[in-house]
């Protein structure tokens, strides 16, 4: 497995790569890496000849009052899980080299950026979109693959890709699930075992949600929110929920009643830690 | 001489000139060519294998009032100029391909946009920088060749390409002018021949401002400014002058004194029709 941390470097190599005819896949990732980033670089490897991995802890997607400094970091424990997913290359820009001091271009999409996430973190798409396209144009992927646990992220990623003619194939890959149902994510690594079990809340009110939805044929979305609220604060009573969300999977746009491609979306605040996560409803 | 009209089909044929290890050379022009033009295609072609030319007038660079319903066209004129420069292929994207009903990304430089030209055109060089990142998402040039004239746009695209990664080399190349001085740009053929005439006055007032710097060392800006402004009305009574700018050729920031890297801008109205220029005053 070869470890690339300069961005010429990075580019000379991905250029050998296409003219030696290999299809190149791209996994970026903030690192701490668990299942859920596995299971992407695996995905890749299957549309692929030669996976590279980014590992960035992006600070343009953080928001001033967010978790960058505390961010959880793990450079030698991800090089061995990556190494044993089967990735080729991990690439790891230094942060400096990818904000030089005149740093002063954004990539931005408008419309679908402006619900959900965007509109509890104003900046944090702009962030995203900014360092996949540095990502995009640094490695020249012929097919990159994001999680479906950031879903409205993949869906402006796709949006970016497809409006800005990146000749990309954008993958989206299933969330990755604990046993308890809990969605993998580096964040869940900042509670204790107490604190940990509440976190469950998030997964049993959308799987609350979908029974209602596929026993009663209950598809009012107001309804549905009621239900998930109640199951969250019985199970954490501290929970803060930032937005509980039914929207329709391509468009973002909120529904007042569960149809086909409806998913919900939701973002809670644990022990003061946000969680997301969500769940196609029909 | 190979004319693409589809996204696709230019992406396809850019990933197999690369995969045959030939070099792109990219030249992106609104059409309605002349010889500045042809400079940059013949430029482009001394540095790469086959050289893309695109012709595109690109409505998201267009103010509200400002002539994007009259800019000049004539594909057949262009193409048959194009291969007697030595193009090697031409790509002519309809708009509704580029910008399809869904279009909600933009690239955007910040800092350096806000001055000169970007004070007075607030959205054109968003629109600029948006359609030049799909061009190189398209197309995947080694280089990209842009004109002089336009200083300014040639500063943020080299911008952009930096703070984007994109490993692509710009060049910008010399103003090309008529005999008499005045600066090549297709919006020329909007000038009667005796308004045509009068157009000569940016350059001589940018010839006036060098000269008095080369023979009196005068270098205050605003004694120059003011010597500029007089030659442009003895020249053309009804010009309107939106800006006459010394800055720093690389940071594009203001200097009250002409020093080394000096570069004087200026944007004039004449008849209606708004003409920039520039020159190098040390």
């Amino acid at each position: 497995m070869i470890v690339v941390r300069s961005i010429k470097k990075m580019q000379a190599l991905s250029r050998k790569l296409a003219s030696e005819g290999k299809k190149i896949g791209l996994v970026p990732t903030m690192g701490f890496l668990h299942e859920g980033h596995l299971s992407l670089i695996k995905r890749a490897a299957k549309h692929s000849d030669a996976v590279i991995t980014t590992i960035f802890v992006n600070p343009t997607q953080f928001g001033p009052n967010e978790d960058l400094n505390k961010y959880p970091r793990d450079e030698k424990g991800d090089l061995r899980k990556i190494k044993q997913a089967g990735g080729d290359i991990v690439f790891i820009p230094k942060a400096t080299d990818i904000y030089p001091g005149d740093f002063q271009t954004y990539v931005a999409v408008e419309g679908i950026t402006k619900t959900l996430e965007g509109a509890h973190r104003p900046t944090h798409f702009r962030g995203v979109t900014t360092i996949v396209a540095k990502l995009f144009n640094t490695t020249r992927p012929d097919v990159a693959v994001f999680g479906l646990k950031d879903y409205q992220q993949a869906m402006v990623l796709k949006q970016m890709a497809r409006d800005l003619d990146y000749p990309i194939k954008i993958i989206v890959a299933p969330t990755v699930r604990e046993k308890d149902g809990l969605a993998m994510s580096s964040r869940n690594k900042y509670f204790n075992p107490e604190q940990r079990k509440q976190a469950v809340c998030l997964y049993k009110a959308l799987q609350r949600a979908r029974t209602l939805v596929k026993n009663h044929r209950m598809t009012k979305t107001t309804v549905l929110s009621r239900a998930m609220g109640q199951i969250i604060r019985t199970i954490c009573r501290t929970a803060e929920i930032d937005y509980i969300a039914f929207t329709d999977f391509e468009s973002l746009r909120p529904v007042k009643k569960v149809k086909k491609n409806c998913i919900c979306s939701l973002a809670i605040r644990l022990f003061g830690v946000r969680l997301i996560d969500n769940m196609k409803m029909m």
